[in-house]
């Protein structure tokens, strides 16, 4: 798309060379081709050091573009970002693909929908009412219950089993906000990447990413309805009891144990090895790794064993 | 269905004037041809301006009724008028009704489900393995993603995106209770009505109201396993992160910023621009708008910082 | 399957006579022909007094098996054990067991799937979307709702009513795990007995048995969003509110009333007639029945109120 044709929809002007532009993507992220936005100073070396050449910003940030961008002065930016973002979304099926590719010993249900582009490894079961969406890649070996739904373009590896009324790819929870109070969509234009080996259970939901993909690496199993926002990596042979969920980019780094109905918030960073008793509240990023944790407000299991006995001498 | 009939289903007498029912209604919404109940004196005024003229009663309301009311004395009311749901409960699929009706532009899957008398707009997408239940209506422009199911008389605004795993309509989870311990179900007669401009994610649930109709209004959106539970009505461009929980019946204003992992007892009133951090646990109304709040008990955000800090100093 | 190719699938030597075993269970109930599991001298008297012939076990244990037994010492027992029920884990569909019967007045929607082997009884309402596994049983007068999923072998009482997204009998969130952090998948060879007269609200999961059955007894009601774990047994006319979760094994008497948002730990046993308000976080069994209990850690519901003015007293 033309960068002229994003300016023209967002009702401001270029500034600099026109450009084909293939997607969107973060500021930290973004490189040549790609739309990326900045709203504030915090920002200024990012953006001057930044991939992209085609930016939206604040008036303020201009003299930190790199040399040769091309951009559009926003007056709110994380509004027109969002607008902006329909610009790129795909359509929700891809009907000009050429039908899937099913590899051999596969079983796919008569009553299964599997969209053209998907691609299909050797040994897959994909049960009645189970959803394969356009371009989704399924490797081998790997087991999709009934009633499962996989958005578009996202991929499964081998060897993962995923349990009936799991949402993989949904768009993830975005949205800027107006002076007047209405939620402006940010569009879904990621998607989510599982590993091998990774077990999900029943009616999870795991949300595609803004830009980029959300991931489950390998060895992970997941229990069921776990909640996992956008942009979030879960590191590899993780652990998470039923009804937890993960705040979106969220990282969690290999062999975190996470127990029933804990919960995560945004862009924390959670080293290896971590545990987290049931009902964790945790709401900062943990650095040491093998570490156990409690309670809401979070602290070391310890601790938190201690106070609840100070807090239940309380009532003596 | 004559209220004799019903007299006959519950085994007790009808006294007063045979009268054509055409539903169920609770007391103060109650109209001509709409068969209510009441127990208990603090009913006694409600009851005396009712609009409706068939009652089921407790033996001590009798002198309170309006003028010309037919009526039945039972001596569980709570337990005949469960009984009496279950007569005015429509048929799960309305095989009668003429078929559906689609606007232009609009793709239905041909493994999506559209039963007899929906209604569904222009523009409108209907992916595979949706359900769109007996006399739905859908508005233009609105996206059903797969395996969504909508029960049957709900509507559905335009420009709404629905995702996948999510329910409408289900049945709230009502029942009077016999004297063994046996639940006796009140069939929810109602419905739901969700505005324009609702997005609602993965795998929610929004209960249908036992009568009248649970409403999500104009510009609300609604991240993952949100839980909207029967008769609750939830004000315009409010927002909800995921796995929070709404009680029966209550109410909240335009607005509203709800946290993960919330919850709201029945039959509050939350006033407008109210925000619940995380894992807020609501159980009384809030009459003040544009407050923020915390902890379950509820308090003031400010005051639940203030508290935690005092509570970590137990452990010094 | 003979033992002696369980032994070359673990890579052991079997001792003892060859055993034609037609499945896997726990120690205290295994019976002949059954491949049971031992590892720590706690188990020493419940191995000598097996009803099973068939053993996977530690070395230290040799001692205490019962006479004539066939047994494999194995070095990871849990490991081990894992590995094994792969090998009596039942296809996903059972394609040779002869087309579905289905009763009198019973509507399968065509849009609904239902394996072959499944019994279906009179007045049976099974809606479009709805998966009925392999050798699944449905009793008269339930009604499954769309995009319901039944894996194979769960059988549903009499007037039940199963909400849409609910899914009966994924499997349980069980793992033996590897000295490299791998977590080994146990094998959920069980299943799902739902009694007459339940209701389970709109995308719950209620997990298969590992061995034997997960059991939810007759007239029991789940709201929305319940999970239940593999193996727990959940009394008559007991109540669930949204967003519950009850973990592994755990045992609950009848006419419990269980509120919003609570949790239960594994191998819990629960007296019946018991109360918990709503985020009731249960750790320890129950023995008396009849009480109330509140909060995480639970206490006695009178309690907890008081200890709720202490804490906010800290503020004062």
């Amino acid at each position: 798309m033309l960068f002229s044709k994003v300016a023209h929809h967002l009702g401001y002007d270029l500034t600099g060379d026109d450009l084909e532009l293939n997607s969107m993507n973060e500021l930290a992220l973004a490189s040549h081709g790609e739309l990326t936005f900045a709203v504030g100073k915090k920002y200024s070396s990012d953006l001057s050091s930044s991939g992209s050449n085609a930016f939206l910003i604040s008036s303020d940030l201009v003299e930190y573009l790199p040399k040769n961008a091309s951009y559009i002065i926003c007056e709110n930016v994380s509004l027109s970002m969002a607008y902006a973002t329909k610009l790129f979304a795909p359509k929700l099926i891809d009907f000009k693909s050429s039908h899937a590719e099913v590899g051999d010993e596969s079983y796919i249900d008569t009553m299964a929908k599997v969209e053209n582009g998907a691609k299909i490894g050797s040994h897959v079961t994909i049960m009645s009412g189970a959803y394969v969406g356009s371009n989704v890649t399924i490797k081998d070996n790997t087991t999709i219950y009934p009633n499962v739904t996989i958005y578009r373009d996202c991929s499964i590896g081998a060897n993962c089993i995923i349990h009936s009324g799991t949402v993989i790819g949904a768009d993830g929870f975005g949205f800027s906000h107006t002076a007047t109070g209405e939620h402006v969509k940010i569009y879904q234009n990621g998607n989510v990447v599982i590993e091998d080996d990774v077990e999900i259970g029943a009616n999870c939901a795991i949300d595609r990413a803004v830009f980029n993909s959300t991931i489950i690496k390998r060895g992970t199993k997941l229990d069921n309805f776990i909640h996992i926002a956008h942009n979030c990596e879960i590191g590899e042979n993780s652990i998470f009891v039923a009804q937890t969920g993960i705040g979106g980019s969220t990282k969690l780094g290999r062999n975190c144990v996470v127990s029933g109905q804990s919960a995560f918030s945004d862009h924390l960073d959670i080293a290896p090895f971590s545990t987290f008793t049931a009902r964790s509240g945790v709401t900062k990023s943990i650095k040491e790794s093998g570490g156990t944790y409690s309670g809401y407000p979070l602290m070391e299991h310890r601790e938190w064993r201690r106070l609840q006995s100070k807090i239940a001498k309380l009532n003596s």
